[in-house]
């Protein structure tokens, strides 16, 4: 898609100035802004699945794999969705100016701590064509100006979403510069915007180890890494059977290429002979490879001899596929020790009618989100009630767990008195 | 002292081990460590006393600058007040397990995010041995292990204090190796401090621009940076020209080589034939030295011809001495344009009695710490009332502004259910 293009830097630059403004602008403008989007990506559809067509061609003539040319595709519903996902942005409340707490101090000064939108995010991403405009759409809400690097093989939907919104943006206020897609394809041009610091305040990778690795080597500017999850379901020695089995089924089969999805199972010993007859037989009867540690066979009944080993490498690996690794744990506090050790600090749940087990486990496991009896399928943005997100953080500074609007916040002490000097 | 000391990666692996059950301790117990603390230290004085004269005969032989030699030496009062400082961290509110937001969702889960610590901490900083104790305190405060790396020049100082705060805290119940000293001096030991991913959870510099540029080449932990600051006083047309003149005496004099004081002072138009003359006489008579643009020169009075040019790289300098640049602007919109372009987003103050003006300048000025008729030297942890702190953050993300024992802990999800699948 080479054209005579302004260089990254550029982009930058606009994106910064824009932010400037955009900090400044009311909420009520930044929502007009989010509306027109909306209506602009149903007004012009058509617009949408053209570009969109010539990516799937050229992707299906690249012999890009059916799967992710799915991933890739566009319909009418799909952009309906997209604009009602939008919709939904714009009816969250305003991070921006929200005073996260305020107080006085001994001698009259008044201290708020106010979120304040970051400046420039940038986003760097594969295939699905609507996050770019979720992106660009939480940017918005939250008052930052957002540059969007997509994959190459969604270039042209990626350049006609992206023009868009940053037309309808436009014309509802917001400035110039705000909304900016980058032509991608070169590593190149991901180490130029991973590096403008001063200018991009910071950069999301969503996708594979290899991007997270590409980036973490020359970044410059602040990253957060929208990560993988290793994540785990442990059933505790009086845990719901009937819940317990429902649970794990969900965690891994309901969506099992998400990082919330669990990739391991552990069974408290006293719950194992009850439990893992059933719970194996459900999750084989649906298609899950199972690999499982030598108490798993001992104990899973009739099932127990048919199960393959669990291999080290096995309790580290996010499989993101129709894959379990089961084992048997003398304790919670084994349990949690596992997942210490091989979990990515994602999403971790225990299923137990034990409070004080519960209370181990919610205290002791590392992890951005833990559950007591519910599934990780959980650990999303929109089903926390946040709004869509940015991606997931199992990093521990700034933002842990979903990326919503206020995580694209920073804030700022304002501090007013009446002439106060300091001793 | 190089003796045969465990490696950089021993200490961090122990200082993980001992996190995870640090992480654990009810309050009481890491408060009452504090306090055994404070004991060691009064208890101990002698010992401490001892160990700083041989740093600063050492010091003196080795030909360091008298006001270094200063910041490095210890008197019984010091330590005195090192104690009190360990008690006031004792006495804040524990900022472990406060559940900082919490809301049921629709399918009946209940979501708290709770703040829980960090993990290990590392710090790297210059000369003054009090660092130890206070960074050792905070992280005993907030559940974090600690590893400090303080300046040779206080290596002996620093092994008394750190030997004294880790014995305290063992007696007390805190796991060994949750306070640990490195012996300070190699480059090396930085880098491989700076490199231990999943061991050091957060890494603090301390100090000038020459550790930070080098620590930003090697570090792949994350970094904080305690940053410089080029922090402004502008005095709007409406200001109180009496408090603004106490307020610029105050913010450039009170303590002028701290990173809240300020290097440049600027004048509305309107302010400044009242002000400036008053002002710049009141400054020169207190030993500062004045950097001036045309206007300033013009509107000065009979000081005006005496004033040096101000040059543009003046107005991007913090000069943690008595210097002070001054500039006359048009407008709160020039100051805060100024302010955005050469300021380093630290502490920046107005003096106005126009409410438009204060609202332009506490909205429209990046920087982590915004004053209306206020010092810029009240930036501070203990003035903020947040006890003491580990230094100030001019970067967005995660902390911005004084650095507590908040800001050294991150959060959990923990989310309570009965039973729930993903539908």
């Amino acid at each position: 898609m080479a054209t005579t293009s302004p260089t990254v830097t550029d982009i930058c630059l606009a994106a910064k100035a824009a932010s400037r403004s955009l900090a400044q602008l009311d909420s009520g403008v930044r929502d007009a802004a989010l509306l027109a989007i909306a209506d602009g990506l149903e007004a012009r559809v058509d617009e949408i699945l053209d570009a969109n067509t010539r990516d799937i061609e050229a992707g299906r003539e690249a012999g890009i794999p059916g799967p992710l040319l799915d991933r890739l595709a566009l319909n009418p519903e799909r952009v309906k969705g997209m604009a009602d996902g939008v919709r939904e942005i714009a009816a969250l409340r305003d991070p921006v100016g929200e005073v996260i707490e305020g107080w006085r101090l001994p001698n009259g000064l008044d201290v708020s701590k106010v979120r304040v939108p970051l400046g420039v995010v940038a986003i760097v991403y594969e295939a699905r064509p609507n996050v770019t405009i979720d992106c660009a759409a939480l940017a918005i809400k939250s008052g930052n100006a957002i540059v969007l690097r997509g994959s190459s093989s969604a270039a042209n939907s990626n350049a006609v979403l992206g023009a868009i919104a940053s037309q309808a943006a436009a014309e509802a206020g917001v400035p110039e510069g705000a909304i900016a897609v980058l032509s991608s394809g070169e590593r190149e041009e991901l180490a130029e915007l991973a590096t403008r610091e001063g200018l991009v305040d910071l950069i999301i990778p969503r996708g594979g180890e290899g991007l997270k690795h590409a980036l973490k080597a020359v970044a410059t500017v602040p990253v957060m890494y929208a990560a993988s999850g290793n994540c785990h379901v442990y059933v505790d020695a009086t845990a719901d059977l009937d819940d317990a089995e429902k649970i794990i089924l969900n965690a891994k089969l309901q969506r099992p290429g998400t990082c919330n999805a669990a990739e391991t199972l552990l069974v408290h010993r006293d719950a194992a002979p009850a439990f893992l007859p059933r719970a194996l037989k459900a999750l084989r009867e649906a298609g899950v490879e199972l690999r499982a540690d030598a108490r798993t066979r001992t104990l899973a009944g009739d099932l127990g001899p048919t199960l393959a080993d669990a291999t080290d490498e096995d309790w580290d690996t996010e499989f993101h596929a129709l894959i379990l690794a089961v084992g048997v744990v003398d304790s919670v506090e084994a349990a949690i020790e596992h997942i210490n050790r091989h979990g990515s600090g994602h999403s971790d749940a225990i299923l137990t009618n034990d409070t004080q087990a519960a209370r181990a486990f919610t205290r002791g496991v590392d992890s951005a989100c833990v559950y007591v009896n519910a599934s990780t399928r959980f650990t999303d943005g929109g089903q926390y009630g946040m709004g869509a997100e940015m991606g997931n953080s199992t990093q521990k500074l700034h933002a842990r767990g979903p990326i919503g609007v206020r995580e694209l916040c920073t804030y700022k002490y304002v501090v007013e008195g009446s002439g106060q000097a300091r001793p």
